[in-house]
């Protein structure tokens, strides 16, 4: 954390500021966290704080914002992709699950947004419109009946996300599982099943 | 809500009461919500509240205590059935699936608490526990050839109950998708996969 950037003080850079609030906002929830609290952490003084950022709501953003990039390029991705619907979804799923592994504060901070305030309403809606993307491969893959005929999208889609959304209960990159590991494991039993 | 217990005041059951402060904990947050907004929200008096319950924390044990009777329940079913290790995880991703489409309220309370009080950690320890002993289902369909060798018991058994939990999420009984039609489609994603 020893770097100097133009936008930081002396000890942090504009990142290093930003996922560690990150890390505070998901131990203790967005609300509940202060800038006077996040300072503390920084080993800042509350005015020096501002120098960094200059709103709490600032940080949530830039925070949600890289989270929610890493879906928009492997839906970019998608898209330029040739091939069956349903090879398109195991990328998706793949990718889903390798972004999670590797940021992992940022998608939970991502996933666990309730609030009212405009950044938040417009992060959920970017993700209801990842979810929607993700349902309509579903939908696409079975009509060229590659999908179970009697599976409804909408719930398919939803729990294989949320399959791989609940990563974050549990995955540290820290640990002896690589994301590679993990995202295999999430493939098969997405379309292959656990069963023999 | 108009009857009247030994144990309530008129108007209001003891179970209306959980129920009303179960919905107020999984909107506001456990930690947020006082006494005195429960009573606002029960259209009772702040000193009229303590005539149902002596605690919000005896509210919280009462709501997961209630949650985990269903977990319980299916664990304790699952031991008296005979049969493959495969049918009795397949038992019990059903069973956790309609017992969550069923209580949502009571389910979600549990898999957000995140707190130090004891009856927080007391339900978190016996939520680590069923997950224990769903991942040592999955161990045991492994050894007897059922399931996969290449799949680490420990994520896809994680995988799974984070599949079927993330339900909280979105599923409405008022919606028109009947449990059992839920249970069907998770049932089919986790053991057959997606794919034909």
């Amino acid at each position: 954390m020893e770097t100097q950037t133009k936008q930081g003080r002396p000890g942090y850079s504009r990142e290093d500021v930003t996922r560690i609030a990150v890390q505070e906002f998901n131990a203790r929830g967005y609300e509940a966290t202060s800038m006077g609290e996040l300072a503390k952490v920084l080993g800042l003084s509350k005015s020096a704080i501002y120098h960094h950022i200059s709103s709490k709501e600032e940080l949530l953003k830039e925070a949600t914002d890289r989270a929610l990039k890493l879906l928009d390029d492997l839906v970019a991705e998608c898209d330029r992709t040739q091939g069956p619907a349903v090879a398109r979804l195991r990328f998706l799923v793949r990718g889903t699950t390798l972004a999670l592994c590797r940021e992992p504060e940022y998608v939970t901070l991502l996933l666990r947004l309730r609030g009212n305030s405009e950044v938040e309403t417009a992060a959920m809606a970017r993700r209801r419109a990842f979810t929607g993307y993700v349902v309509g491969l579903v939908e696409a893959a079975q009509k060229e009946g590659a999908i179970d005929a009697d599976v409804v999208p909408g719930v398919a889609g939803r729990l294989l996300l949320g399959m791989v959304n609940s990563l974050v209960e549990w995955y540290s990159p820290a640990g002896s599982l690589e994301p590679e590991d993990v995202a295999d494991i999430v493939e098969t039993m997405v379309f292959l099943g656990l069963e023999l």
